[in-house]
Protein backbone atom coordinates (compact mmCIF):
# COMPACT_ATOMS: atom_id res chain seq x y z
CA UNK A 1 0.00 0.00 0.00
CA UNK A 2 1.89 3.26 -1.35
CA UNK A 3 1.18 6.12 0.71
CA UNK A 4 2.53 9.30 -0.89
CA UNK A 5 3.17 12.73 1.44
CA UNK A 6 3.15 15.60 -1.77
CA UNK A 7 4.69 18.30 -0.09
CA UNK A 8 5.56 21.73 -0.94
CA UNK A 9 7.72 25.50 0.00
CA UNK A 10 6.53 26.59 3.62
CA UNK A 11 4.08 23.34 4.50
CA UNK A 12 3.35 22.51 8.10
CA UNK A 13 5.38 20.34 9.48
CA UNK A 14 2.69 18.75 11.66
CA UNK A 15 -0.02 18.69 9.37
CA UNK A 16 2.32 16.08 6.96
CA UNK A 17 3.48 14.06 10.04
CA UNK A 18 0.85 13.44 12.20
CA UNK A 19 -1.20 11.34 9.70
CA UNK A 20 2.79 9.95 8.83
CA UNK A 21 3.48 8.56 12.18
CA UNK A 22 0.33 6.71 12.16
CA UNK A 23 -0.51 5.74 8.46
CA UNK A 24 2.78 4.26 8.11
CA UNK A 25 2.15 1.62 11.11
CA UNK A 26 -0.47 0.14 8.30
CA UNK A 27 0.23 -3.51 7.44
CA UNK A 28 2.28 -3.25 4.25
CA UNK A 29 2.72 0.79 4.15
CA UNK A 30 5.02 1.68 1.67
CA UNK A 31 5.50 5.89 2.82
CA UNK A 32 6.81 8.45 -0.11
CA UNK A 33 7.42 12.00 1.38
CA UNK A 34 7.68 13.61 -1.96
CA UNK A 35 7.85 16.91 -3.99
CA UNK A 36 7.81 18.83 -7.66
CA UNK A 37 11.54 18.49 -7.26
CA UNK A 38 13.70 15.55 -4.77
CA UNK A 39 15.50 17.49 -1.81
CA UNK A 40 14.92 19.02 1.10
CA UNK A 41 11.95 20.98 1.48
CA UNK A 42 11.36 23.74 3.93
CA UNK A 43 8.22 24.13 6.45
CA UNK A 44 6.85 27.41 7.42
CA UNK A 45 9.01 28.06 9.99
CA UNK A 46 12.12 27.76 7.62
CA UNK A 47 13.41 26.41 10.38
CA UNK A 48 12.98 22.84 9.66
CA UNK A 49 13.07 20.79 6.56
CA UNK A 50 11.99 17.43 5.54
CA UNK A 51 13.20 15.30 2.62
CA UNK A 52 11.73 14.60 -0.25
CA UNK A 53 12.87 11.25 -1.39
CA UNK A 54 10.64 11.58 -4.86
CA UNK A 55 10.17 13.95 -7.47
CA UNK A 56 6.18 13.84 -8.21
CA UNK A 57 6.76 12.85 -11.73
CA UNK A 58 8.26 9.86 -10.11
CA UNK A 59 5.23 9.10 -8.82
CA UNK A 60 2.57 7.27 -11.05
CA UNK A 61 0.40 5.10 -8.37
CA UNK A 62 -0.44 5.87 -4.70
CA UNK A 63 -3.11 4.05 -3.04
CA UNK A 64 -3.28 6.89 -0.09
CA UNK A 65 -2.43 10.80 -0.72
CA UNK A 66 -2.38 13.20 2.17
CA UNK A 67 -1.51 16.63 1.18
CA UNK A 68 -0.85 18.95 4.34
CA UNK A 69 -1.79 22.64 4.76
CA UNK A 70 0.31 25.63 5.72
CA UNK A 71 1.37 29.15 4.39
CA UNK A 72 2.82 28.05 0.66
CA UNK A 73 -0.65 26.83 0.24
CA UNK A 74 -1.45 30.19 -1.42
CA UNK A 75 1.72 29.86 -4.16
CA UNK A 76 1.25 25.93 -4.40
CA UNK A 77 -2.41 26.51 -5.66
CA UNK A 78 -0.93 28.32 -8.41
CA UNK A 79 1.78 25.29 -9.30
CA UNK A 80 0.06 23.30 -11.89
CA UNK A 81 3.07 20.49 -12.00
CA UNK A 82 1.75 20.35 -8.18
CA UNK A 83 -2.03 20.69 -8.85
CA UNK A 84 -2.11 18.89 -11.53
CA UNK A 85 -0.23 15.71 -10.26
CA UNK A 86 -3.10 15.60 -7.61
CA UNK A 87 -5.52 15.78 -10.67
CA UNK A 88 -3.65 12.60 -12.49
CA UNK A 89 -3.25 10.42 -9.29
CA UNK A 90 -6.16 10.79 -7.62
CA UNK A 91 -7.76 8.75 -10.35
CA UNK A 92 -6.15 5.88 -9.02
CA UNK A 93 -6.25 6.40 -5.49
CA UNK A 94 -8.15 4.78 -2.60
CA UNK A 95 -8.29 7.76 -0.73
CA UNK A 96 -7.29 11.41 -1.27
CA UNK A 97 -6.65 13.70 1.98
CA UNK A 98 -5.77 16.45 2.70
CA UNK A 99 -4.91 18.33 6.46
CA UNK A 100 -5.57 21.96 7.57
CA UNK A 101 -5.83 24.50 3.91
CA UNK A 102 -4.13 21.34 1.98
CA UNK A 103 -8.14 20.99 1.11
CA UNK A 104 -7.66 24.33 -1.04
CA UNK A 105 -5.27 22.29 -3.45
CA UNK A 106 -7.87 19.37 -3.48
CA UNK A 107 -10.34 22.22 -4.44
CA UNK A 108 -7.38 23.83 -6.74
CA UNK A 109 -7.21 20.42 -8.63
CA UNK A 110 -11.13 20.40 -8.74
CA UNK A 111 -11.53 17.34 -6.77
CA UNK A 112 -13.92 18.25 -3.73
CA UNK A 113 -17.48 17.43 -4.85
CA UNK A 114 -18.96 18.19 -1.41
CA UNK A 115 -18.44 19.65 2.06
CA UNK A 116 -15.06 19.38 3.22
CA UNK A 117 -13.44 20.63 6.58
CA UNK A 118 -10.01 22.97 6.92
CA UNK A 119 -8.46 25.18 9.01
CA UNK A 120 -10.59 27.99 10.22
CA UNK A 121 -8.65 30.56 9.16
CA UNK A 122 -9.11 29.63 5.43
CA UNK A 123 -12.59 28.37 5.69
CA UNK A 124 -14.19 31.67 3.50
CA UNK A 125 -11.90 30.06 0.06
CA UNK A 126 -13.65 26.61 0.20
CA UNK A 127 -17.02 28.07 -1.26
CA UNK A 128 -14.39 29.60 -4.44
CA UNK A 129 -13.39 25.92 -5.04
CA UNK A 130 -17.23 24.59 -5.31
CA UNK A 131 -16.98 23.20 -1.58
CA UNK A 132 -18.44 24.61 1.79
CA UNK A 133 -16.63 24.44 5.10
CA UNK A 134 -18.35 22.16 7.58
CA UNK A 135 -17.00 22.66 10.88
CA UNK A 136 -16.21 19.20 11.83
CA UNK A 137 -12.98 17.87 12.57
CA UNK A 138 -12.86 14.82 9.92
CA UNK A 139 -15.07 14.84 6.79
CA UNK A 140 -14.99 11.26 5.13
CA UNK A 141 -16.75 11.19 1.61
CA UNK A 142 -16.48 8.33 -0.62
CA UNK A 143 -12.90 8.61 -1.69
CA UNK A 144 -11.98 12.53 -0.55
CA UNK A 145 -10.85 13.15 3.19
CA UNK A 146 -10.64 16.62 4.65
CA UNK A 147 -9.16 17.00 8.03
CA UNK A 148 -9.70 20.50 9.83
CA UNK A 149 -6.66 22.56 11.10
CA UNK A 150 -2.73 20.76 11.73
CA UNK A 151 -3.34 18.75 14.54
CA UNK A 152 -6.81 17.37 13.19
CA UNK A 153 -4.83 15.09 10.73
CA UNK A 154 -3.83 12.44 13.61
CA UNK A 155 -7.61 12.43 14.84
CA UNK A 156 -7.81 11.93 10.64
CA UNK A 157 -5.29 9.16 10.03
CA UNK A 158 -6.57 7.12 13.30
CA UNK A 159 -10.29 7.09 11.28
CA UNK A 160 -9.08 5.87 7.64
CA UNK A 161 -6.82 3.69 10.05
CA UNK A 162 -10.10 2.21 11.24
CA UNK A 163 -11.74 1.94 8.04
CA UNK A 164 -8.42 0.17 6.28
CA UNK A 165 -7.47 -2.51 9.05
CA UNK A 166 -9.79 -2.53 11.16
CA UNK A 167 -10.74 -1.06 15.02
CA UNK A 168 -8.38 -3.46 16.82
CA UNK A 169 -5.83 -2.29 14.45
CA UNK A 170 -6.67 1.31 14.95
CA UNK A 171 -6.57 1.21 18.76
CA UNK A 172 -3.18 -0.63 19.26
CA UNK A 173 -1.57 1.87 17.21
CA UNK A 174 -3.44 5.01 18.67
CA UNK A 175 -1.56 3.14 22.14
CA UNK A 176 1.82 3.01 20.27
CA UNK A 177 1.39 6.55 19.69
CA UNK A 178 0.18 7.10 23.38
CA UNK A 179 -2.31 9.08 21.95
CA UNK A 180 -4.82 10.14 25.18
CA UNK A 181 -4.56 13.42 24.76
CA UNK A 182 -4.46 15.96 28.07
CA UNK A 183 -4.62 19.48 26.05
CA UNK A 184 -4.03 22.01 28.76
CA UNK A 185 -6.84 24.30 27.33
CA UNK A 186 -10.33 23.96 26.15
CA UNK A 187 -9.75 26.44 23.40
CA UNK A 188 -8.78 24.13 20.69
CA UNK A 189 -11.90 25.01 18.23
CA UNK A 190 -12.82 28.69 16.97
CA UNK A 191 -16.55 28.22 19.06
CA UNK A 192 -14.25 27.75 21.76
CA UNK A 193 -12.50 30.29 22.13
CA UNK A 194 -12.70 34.25 23.26
CA UNK A 195 -12.39 36.96 20.91
CA UNK A 196 -8.88 37.82 22.53
CA UNK A 197 -7.52 34.59 22.22
CA UNK A 198 -8.86 34.51 18.37
CA UNK A 199 -6.96 37.93 17.26
CA UNK A 200 -3.87 36.29 19.10
CA UNK A 201 -4.33 33.33 16.98
CA UNK A 202 -4.80 35.43 14.19
CA UNK A 203 -1.77 37.43 14.49
CA UNK A 204 0.62 34.56 14.96
CA UNK A 205 -0.58 32.99 11.50
CA UNK A 206 0.16 36.10 10.03
CA UNK A 207 3.52 35.98 11.56
CA UNK B 1 15.17 32.03 22.76
CA UNK B 2 16.84 29.24 21.26
CA UNK B 3 15.24 25.66 21.13
CA UNK B 4 17.32 22.78 19.60
CA UNK B 5 16.03 19.41 18.89
CA UNK B 6 19.05 17.07 19.00
CA UNK B 7 18.01 14.39 16.63
CA UNK B 8 19.53 11.16 15.84
CA UNK B 9 19.53 7.76 14.02
CA UNK B 10 16.01 6.03 13.16
CA UNK B 11 14.06 8.82 16.84
CA UNK B 12 10.31 9.07 15.96
CA UNK B 13 9.67 12.01 13.71
CA UNK B 14 6.09 13.20 15.71
CA UNK B 15 8.27 12.80 19.18
CA UNK B 16 10.19 16.15 17.76
CA UNK B 17 7.10 17.87 15.33
CA UNK B 18 4.25 17.75 17.80
CA UNK B 19 6.41 20.35 20.27
CA UNK B 20 8.24 21.95 17.53
CA UNK B 21 4.94 23.10 16.27
CA UNK B 22 4.31 24.51 19.23
CA UNK B 23 7.71 25.91 20.54
CA UNK B 24 8.69 27.22 17.28
CA UNK B 25 5.69 29.83 17.50
CA UNK B 26 6.81 31.22 20.75
CA UNK B 27 8.08 35.14 20.77
CA UNK B 28 11.57 35.44 19.20
CA UNK B 29 12.03 31.76 19.02
CA UNK B 30 14.70 30.56 17.03
CA UNK B 31 14.57 26.94 16.50
CA UNK B 32 17.63 24.37 15.34
CA UNK B 33 17.59 20.89 14.36
CA UNK B 34 20.86 19.14 15.20
CA UNK B 35 22.47 15.99 15.20
CA UNK B 36 26.09 14.24 15.86
CA UNK B 37 26.70 15.68 11.97
CA UNK B 38 24.66 17.69 9.88
CA UNK B 39 22.53 16.10 7.25
CA UNK B 40 19.09 13.71 6.78
CA UNK B 41 18.71 11.98 9.47
CA UNK B 42 16.11 8.87 9.45
CA UNK B 43 13.24 8.57 11.02
CA UNK B 44 12.38 4.90 12.73
CA UNK B 45 10.43 3.94 9.91
CA UNK B 46 13.05 4.99 7.11
CA UNK B 47 10.45 6.42 5.28
CA UNK B 48 10.99 10.43 6.34
CA UNK B 49 14.39 12.30 7.11
CA UNK B 50 14.49 15.46 8.59
CA UNK B 51 17.15 17.81 7.71
CA UNK B 52 19.83 18.45 11.15
CA UNK B 53 20.86 21.83 10.12
CA UNK B 54 23.79 22.29 12.63
CA UNK B 55 26.10 19.72 14.32
CA UNK B 56 25.75 19.72 17.89
CA UNK B 57 29.69 20.29 18.33
CA UNK B 58 28.62 24.01 16.75
CA UNK B 59 25.91 24.43 19.36
CA UNK B 60 26.98 25.78 22.73
CA UNK B 61 24.13 27.22 24.19
CA UNK B 62 20.58 26.39 24.50
CA UNK B 63 17.21 27.83 26.28
CA UNK B 64 15.19 24.51 25.72
CA UNK B 65 16.25 21.27 24.41
CA UNK B 66 13.08 18.92 22.96
CA UNK B 67 14.83 15.15 23.37
CA UNK B 68 12.96 12.83 21.05
CA UNK B 69 12.51 9.11 21.45
CA UNK B 70 12.04 6.20 19.22
CA UNK B 71 13.78 2.81 18.31
CA UNK B 72 17.29 4.41 17.82
CA UNK B 73 17.59 5.31 21.69
CA UNK B 74 18.88 1.90 22.34
CA UNK B 75 21.85 2.55 19.95
CA UNK B 76 22.00 6.76 20.97
CA UNK B 77 22.00 6.07 24.83
CA UNK B 78 26.16 4.96 24.05
CA UNK B 79 27.14 7.92 21.66
CA UNK B 80 28.95 9.56 24.05
CA UNK B 81 29.19 12.02 21.60
CA UNK B 82 25.14 12.55 22.15
CA UNK B 83 24.79 12.04 25.60
CA UNK B 84 27.94 13.75 26.39
CA UNK B 85 26.20 17.27 25.18
CA UNK B 86 23.03 17.04 26.50
CA UNK B 87 25.20 17.09 29.54
CA UNK B 88 26.93 19.97 28.86
CA UNK B 89 24.00 21.62 27.43
CA UNK B 90 21.93 21.41 30.17
CA UNK B 91 24.09 23.25 32.36
CA UNK B 92 22.79 26.60 30.75
CA UNK B 93 19.03 25.62 29.53
CA UNK B 94 16.18 26.79 31.36
CA UNK B 95 14.10 23.92 30.18
CA UNK B 96 15.27 20.23 29.30
CA UNK B 97 12.68 18.19 28.15
CA UNK B 98 12.09 14.56 26.33
CA UNK B 99 9.50 13.45 24.72
CA UNK B 100 8.77 9.34 24.93
CA UNK B 101 11.89 7.26 25.40
CA UNK B 102 14.00 10.46 25.25
CA UNK B 103 14.01 10.34 28.93
CA UNK B 104 16.59 7.42 28.71
CA UNK B 105 18.65 9.79 26.81
CA UNK B 106 18.14 12.57 29.89
CA UNK B 107 19.10 9.46 32.10
CA UNK B 108 21.82 8.44 30.16
CA UNK B 109 23.32 11.94 30.38
CA UNK B 110 22.34 11.42 34.42
CA UNK B 111 20.09 14.57 34.58
CA UNK B 112 16.99 12.71 35.60
CA UNK B 113 16.69 13.53 39.56
CA UNK B 114 13.41 12.48 40.46
CA UNK B 115 10.25 10.89 38.95
CA UNK B 116 9.76 11.54 35.21
CA UNK B 117 7.43 9.66 32.51
CA UNK B 118 8.27 8.08 29.12
CA UNK B 119 6.84 5.69 26.63
CA UNK B 120 5.26 2.83 28.64
CA UNK B 121 6.69 0.28 26.18
CA UNK B 122 10.45 1.36 28.42
CA UNK B 123 8.98 2.82 31.52
CA UNK B 124 10.74 -0.13 33.59
CA UNK B 125 14.03 1.24 31.91
CA UNK B 126 13.87 4.19 34.57
CA UNK B 127 14.88 2.77 37.55
CA UNK B 128 18.51 2.12 35.52
CA UNK B 129 19.14 5.45 35.46
CA UNK B 130 17.94 6.74 38.72
CA UNK B 131 14.44 7.70 38.39
CA UNK B 132 11.23 6.32 38.71
CA UNK B 133 8.05 5.98 36.07
CA UNK B 134 5.27 7.99 36.83
CA UNK B 135 2.17 7.39 34.55
CA UNK B 136 1.85 11.01 33.91
CA UNK B 137 1.54 12.57 30.47
CA UNK B 138 3.54 15.54 31.15
CA UNK B 139 5.88 15.56 34.63
CA UNK B 140 7.44 18.82 35.19
CA UNK B 141 10.10 19.47 37.29
CA UNK B 142 12.16 22.48 38.26
CA UNK B 143 14.19 22.45 34.61
CA UNK B 144 13.80 18.77 33.87
CA UNK B 145 10.55 18.20 31.91
CA UNK B 146 9.47 14.56 30.10
CA UNK B 147 6.57 13.78 28.22
CA UNK B 148 4.89 10.60 27.96
CA UNK B 149 5.09 8.68 24.38
CA UNK B 150 4.85 10.11 21.18
CA UNK B 151 1.61 12.43 20.85
CA UNK B 152 2.48 13.38 24.28
CA UNK B 153 4.93 15.73 23.39
CA UNK B 154 1.92 18.35 22.28
CA UNK B 155 0.44 18.57 25.35
CA UNK B 156 4.36 19.38 27.03
CA UNK B 157 4.98 21.57 24.54
CA UNK B 158 1.62 23.59 25.71
CA UNK B 159 2.34 23.29 29.34
CA UNK B 160 5.55 24.53 28.48
CA UNK B 161 4.15 27.46 26.51
CA UNK B 162 2.16 28.99 29.39
CA UNK B 163 4.88 28.73 31.12
CA UNK B 164 6.97 30.60 29.24
CA UNK B 165 4.52 33.06 27.26
CA UNK B 166 1.46 32.98 29.62
CA UNK B 167 -1.55 30.96 29.22
CA UNK B 168 -3.87 33.37 26.66
CA UNK B 169 -1.09 32.82 24.58
CA UNK B 170 -1.00 29.36 24.92
CA UNK B 171 -4.39 29.27 24.33
CA UNK B 172 -4.07 30.85 20.97
CA UNK B 173 -1.16 28.66 19.72
CA UNK B 174 -3.57 25.70 20.91
CA UNK B 175 -6.01 27.35 18.58
CA UNK B 176 -3.37 27.81 15.41
CA UNK B 177 -2.66 24.67 16.02
CA UNK B 178 -6.89 23.40 16.12
CA UNK B 179 -5.69 21.08 18.78
CA UNK B 180 -9.76 20.43 19.92
CA UNK B 181 -8.77 16.32 20.08
CA UNK B 182 -11.38 13.70 18.92
CA UNK B 183 -9.44 10.11 18.95
CA UNK B 184 -11.40 7.84 17.55
CA UNK B 185 -11.05 5.25 20.24
CA UNK B 186 -10.05 5.56 24.20
CA UNK B 187 -7.41 3.16 24.44
CA UNK B 188 -4.46 5.95 24.04
CA UNK B 189 -2.87 4.77 27.07
CA UNK B 190 -2.58 1.34 28.97
CA UNK B 191 -4.59 1.28 31.31
CA UNK B 192 -7.44 2.10 29.07
CA UNK B 193 -6.47 -0.29 26.68
CA UNK B 194 -7.03 -4.53 26.24
CA UNK B 195 -4.62 -7.06 26.78
CA UNK B 196 -5.42 -8.11 22.92
CA UNK B 197 -4.55 -4.72 22.28
CA UNK B 198 -1.67 -3.58 24.00
CA UNK B 199 -0.06 -7.26 22.69
CA UNK B 200 -0.81 -5.95 19.36
CA UNK B 201 0.74 -2.25 20.11
CA UNK B 202 3.62 -4.00 21.14
CA UNK B 203 4.13 -6.24 17.96
CA UNK B 204 4.17 -3.21 16.69
CA UNK B 205 6.93 -1.42 18.26
CA UNK B 206 9.25 -4.48 17.93
CA UNK B 207 8.42 -4.78 13.89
Amino acid sequence: MRIVFPLYDRFTALDAVGPYEILSRLPGAEVVFAAVERGPVRTDTGALALTADAALSEIGHADIVVVPGGPGTEAAIFDETYVGWLRQIHSGTRWTTSVCSGALLLGAAGLLDGPATTHWYVKDFLPTFGSAYTPERVVIGDRIVTAAGVSAGIDMALTLTARIAGEEFAQAVQLFIEYDPQPPFDTGAPAKASKAIMDQAVELLKA
